[in-house]
């Protein structure tokens, strides 16, 4: 394990997307492997967690997806928005050393074999669950979470308190033409909800 | 129109939802209405704009979405936390006058007759594609945009600038038990990409 990494309970691993910050994405297949930022990821149910993510087919991370079954989601922060934009700016079918030359340092977890990003706030791992209509119709794959790790830093007991870390621990939430947003601050409201924890 | 309320081109209104802010979603069928906040909504396309949403089959906003065949996405701001709280935090089902006792102001645009909330950061129109499967088996909605308006103090030109307006109007990103983040500071980044209007 990376240092402040931990593992994050599955039925609470959908709270990693509800803030909505831009992710990437990898897969791997039979020693071949790609990472993409995609910024269309969204949780879809809780316990266990599963979630949404559009891959274009255009992607060579697409095919990755399809034959191996599984993808990542992993939330870049920014510590490494450039190497996020460089991971996005060029397909690996036009540069195959891409992802080397993206500054991305990369790991791997025990049972896993798709690349993980070193200096995200999470990574999540999924497994397909085959939607041949939505693929071809509208790019659109659905997983659930096997795995989940966070950046404790950021993310532990099922919260984010970004506001207790360095600020470049920070999420991103993309627009467009390399602009982003960073996470901001918390904003809590009591007293009308019944206590969660 | 409202003020400071424009209209977004439907082929850029995918960037509304790209910084991942949770939404209202409101819908409404032969004279009953009703809003509740969402936080799994999420762009799907662009050319125009289509965006998924997860409501689920308890919501009573659910059968007005499948009877009317429309919905809206809203981006509440931090101007209206409490107001987007209390929109979740019953069902009308539970208090028929839920939506007044919020205590949001609301408003219509001329051919729709969804509620929308004053306040909000964005707004739009979604007229849902029909996918049953999606829909029965994720509580899944997929909709394309036809019509929608910003704020223009935080988003014009296809462009969020939150860092230019008031505090008060930056999008909310919930968690969990009543924690939101607010959008934080702008990031961009040169060089990388070919420009982009």
């Amino acid at each position: 394990m990376r240092p402040f990494m931990a593992e994050v309970d599955l039925n609470k691993a959908y709270r990693l997307l509800n803030v909505g910050g831009t992710t990437l994405v990898s897969a791997a297949y039979n020693g071949v492997s790609d990472i993409m930022p995609a910024t269309w990821a969204c949780a879809l149910d809780l316990a266990p967690t599963k979630a949404t993510v559009v891959v274009d087919s255009s992607h060579f991370t697409r095919p990755l997806m399809e034959k191996s079954g599984y993808f990542s989601l992993q939330l870049p922060t920014a510590a490494i928005v450039k190497e996020t934009m460089r991971l996005g700016a060029v397909s690996k079918f036009d540069m195959p050393d891409k992802v080397e030359k993206s500054g991305a340092k990369l790991f791997t977890m025990p049972g896993f074999d798709m690349p993980l990003v070193e200096g995200c706030a999470a990574w999540m791992i999924f497994k397909i669950l085959s939607e041949p209509h939505n693929q071809n119709q509208y790019d659109l794959f659905i997983g659930e979470c096997v795995a989940a790790w966070s950046d404790t830093r950021v993310f532990s007991n099922g919260h984010w308190h970004f506001e207790k870390a360095p600020a470049d621990l920070r999420t991103l939430h993309y627009v467009a033409g390399g602009h982003f947003y960073t996470i901001g601050e918390p904003l809590v409201i009591e007293g009308i909800l019944p206590e969660e924890d």
